[in-house]
């Protein structure tokens, strides 16, 4: 059996490359941005007033000038006016284009108005005041966003700047979702006393979907020939596969054979960690099999643990590592690496994971109440207060 | 001019009611759950087999009895087989439903199988070992799941063992984005040299869209009768409405004037805080108008420290006070609240924030760049390296 640590280098060994496909620009948030954009033109394009109020020549107004009659009134988004006579002004938006022949502007709230006078209540005008010149923020060809990097809001916003309506994104490939065993029925069946409802297989898309990550699902029965045959097609068909259950040592496990029969190579089969112990991970000609145990709790670590930051590195980006620190002593005795579950929550500027224990491993409400999987060493089995380890977030939004 | 404290509190003061709406499971990661879940059966529904071996009878172990013919196999989704004879076991498997008449589950790795005959190498076999009992984690019409809650993979997982194909959840209403200038061409246009692309419409709607939060783009022009005519219609179809521009002191800032015109009451016009100053809020019979300034750096900060929460909070949940450390010194002179961008990282389990100004307060790129805004007190104007402050994430994912 080998170790977390074993099992997540052997993983990180292996990659796989992603192409790139095109995305609108309002479809693009949550998706990684595939090549990198660089500026059209110059930010701003043009020297950008940036309050409300008069253009002026500062020239002018050092030659004692402060009474300025207004020759006209330019709005944003017209073109430039001229400035015909150096002691007149131009009244002026923010976010229009600095007059031609006028080189400051003064905000309202420093002139004195009065039929069609503009009267300037300041000491000193300086050149330029108030005006954003054309490429002091950035210049035409300067990369904006490098790639690979993650879309958010605020991407989306420099995207359509610089005319993006359609990006190159990378094109994630559909996670194939594999539950089996007899004993689970759809959700919408009522199962038979012997019976339960798939959960996994729910868990997994959820997982999938809130990185954007499209996948289909399959069922396999307990039966070795469908198996073979379902798992032939799904491993044609996918890149990626997620399996749930069927790993363990059960006389109807036949998921490890039958796997190595249709090519897949074991890489490992069996972690020293709880939950997940049960853990299997294989490779084939055309991509990996990431074959999680079929208790809940031990599929979600899994996924959240191995695969999840897997993907990520995949796409080219990196997870932050994040740590926390014990709220309180915590005694974990079996020489395994113990993910515990945790709420996370902050004590000043510190973040504090709480162990909140469910009933029993196979306990799936548990985590729908915590924030996260605290990873404790397995050469220890006593865990005090205050003491930092690194966490693995489960949620969908970590500010609720 | 009031103070960013003040605008908090009058915007909270302001409440709006959500609908309930059905949404499939498969759809439902990042939703909120509006009506709260309870257990259809016991958690587990039956006595668990927890380990692959065999199920005997703990009393005949205990008369002496050590080596088991096994009977039967019985699998997970199997219904239950019954043992004849007391000194006889079944062969089982993880999942499965305990045999009818044996109490104790003997796991393989203490077992020695031969020729049919199961041999325990245990001194002693509790009863009820290696077996979770009906409802020892949740009893049918056991609370599993509060309302409200934001949904996350592991509700999915809950959800779906209970059998919930199709779920209650926050019905968000269609936001309105609208926004106003004669300068903004579309994003797939060419702008004149005085004109720049729309990008505060787009941060906006990405900003609903990581939140799941369906919304409508409009534009205005800077025409004050076509502005009224769309705006009411506007106003008439949605009860959220997010706009951009159109709040300075502008001769074709017509905004706050046609919103009164049209019912809508000012709240406050101009907070104490940088950027964002010109922000405007109003309400009216049917819903609320955040009218935020069109320097895209305003528009950004203020959806994200004033909309953002506040929608989380009309929906029932709470976002988490998250603070950071500040990385480094840093003065800020004007008597405003300052929302410094910052990087956000870990030193020890601290959250730093370390100072990552942009060139300028137009600068959208730099927004691109940071993770947070930091929100330093307006009554001080010298901040110290490792005092804690406020702190506005505004990424996507918070792990990257």
């Amino acid at each position: 059996m080998i170790s977390s640590k074993e099992a997540h280098d052997i993983i990180y060994k292996c990659s796989i490359q992603f192409e790139k496909s095109k995305e609108e620009l309002t479809n693009a948030c949550g998706l990684v941005l595939a090549t990198e954009v660089t500026a059209d033109r110059p930010f701003p394009p043009f020297d950008r007033v940036c309050m409300d109020g008069i253009a002026i020549s500062s020239e002018a107004f050092k030659n004692g000038q402060v009474e300025f009659r207004i020759q006209s009134t330019q709005a944003a988004g017209q073109p430039p006016h001229s400035l015909n006579d150096s002691n007149h002004c131009i009244e002026i938006m923010t976010g229009a284009v600095l007059p031609k022949g006028t080189d400051a502007v003064i905000r309202y709230e420093d002139l004195e108005l009065k039929d069609g006078l503009a009267k300037v209540q300041l000491e000193e005008v300086r050149q330029w005041q108030n005006v954003q010149k054309t490429g002091i923020e950035r210049l035409q060809g300067d990369v904006l966003l490098s790639a690979p990097q993650l879309i958010s809001p605020a991407q989306v916003a420099v995207l359509a700047t610089v005319g993006k309506a359609e990006i190159d994104v990378v094109r994630w490939p559909e996670i194939a979702i594999v539950s089996n065993g007899d004993e689970l029925v759809e959700i919408d069946e009522t199962p038979e006393d012997h019976q339960i409802r798939k959960s996994n297989v729910y868990a997994l898309q959820a997982l999938c979907k809130k990185n954007r990550w499209p996948s289909k699902t399959y069922h396999l029965s307990d039966n070795r020939e469908e198996i073979q045959k379902e798992l032939n097609s799904i491993l044609r068909n996918h890149r990626l596969i997620l399996m749930s259950g069927g790993v363990s040592k059960g006389k109807f496990d036949y998921l490890p054979e039958v796997l190595s029969d249709l090519g897949v190579h074991k890489q490992f089969h069996k972690v020293q960690q709880r939950p997940g112990k049960p853990f299997w991970f294989g490779t084939y000609d055309r991509g990996f099999v990431f074959a999680f145990p079929g208790n809940p709790v031990s599929t979600f670590m899994c996924a959240t643990r191995y695969f999840e930051p897997w993907m990520w590195k995949n796409a080219g980006l990196k997870l932050k590592s994040e740590t926390a620190l014990l709220a309180e002593d915590f005694r974990f005795n079996p020489a395994l690496q113990y993910f515990l579950q945790v709420k996370l929550s902050q004590q000043g500027s510190h973040l504090l994971a709480t162990p909140y224990k469910g009933k029993g491993s196979g306990d799936l409400v548990n985590l729908a109440q915590v924030d996260a999987f605290l990873e404790l060493p397995a050469e220890r089995n006593y865990f005090k207060k205050n003491e930092e380890f690194r966490v693995w977030r489960i949620g969908v939004n970590s500010a609720i």
